[in-house]
């Protein structure tokens, strides 16, 4: 499994959850919303249809089934997913729980007020909750 | 084809553009950005996750291929490439050209002002270029 140097603001704002397949896996520093990143081990990268096609189609396998991981978790009203990469330009895929009594629904999270750190043992132990999620997924495609 | 009603959101605030293998193509009518939306013709789904893993793949295809030609067309910075679905439930994919001096550059488009509506003869001739570069394309997973 290669590894490729991250961005250093995805570094700063989220914390690492997990190696999938093609994407390392990150939990956004933020408790207002559950907010998830996938990162393809790919540099060079902003756009995801300039992946290799095998590469499009097992990130967006990835984004899919973390989703669906997502909504079932949080039972939220609509899963959010999206490539923005206005700002970071290392390609990153978000996937964030929504629900209707949300901080910013129904605008979007992005660039909606201030982050709200999680405490750091909470930190840790909503990494062990969605690892324990992620076991006996079917993540390869 | 089967065909699927529309959210008389979508169908206010879009133009048609073209029937795709799997997604129908619309216009979203805002002049201040280059701004495609995909909606699969499949009924009674609001999360890509829901739909079969072959409508999934397609789906996907279609949003990279559609990117991929905005992008060249338009000269874009980033293509933002997103399923919210916050107001509107039917599934739908944004796939919107940015750039760096664009009017909500860097934040996201959704939520951002008032929409610009084109002029019904440029929309049109807009519509005729837009088909004219899908003409060709591999659309077809």
């Amino acid at each position: 499994m290669s590894s490729v140097a991250l961005d250093e603001r995805l570094v700063r704002d989220s914390y690492p959850v997990a190696e999938l397949p093609l994407c390392q896996l990150r939990l956004m520093d933020d408790t207002r919303f559950p907010w998830l990143i996938l990162i393809p081990r790919r540099s060079g990268v902003s756009e995801v249809f300039d992946l290799e096609a095998a590469d499009q189609r097992q990130l967006w396998h990835e984004v899919g089934e973390v989703g669906r991981m997502l909504k079932a978790l949080t039972q939220a009203d609509k899963i959010n997913v999206a490539n923005l990469g206005n700002v970071v330009s290392q390609l990153h895929v978000h996937v964030v729980a929504r629900k209707s009594d949300d901080d910013a629904w129904p605008g979007p999270v992005w660039g909606h007020g201030a982050p709200q750190p999680y405490d750091r043992n909470d930190l840790a132990s909503r990494r062990d909750y969605l690892l324990a999620q992620l076991d006996g997924m079917k993540l390869q495609l």
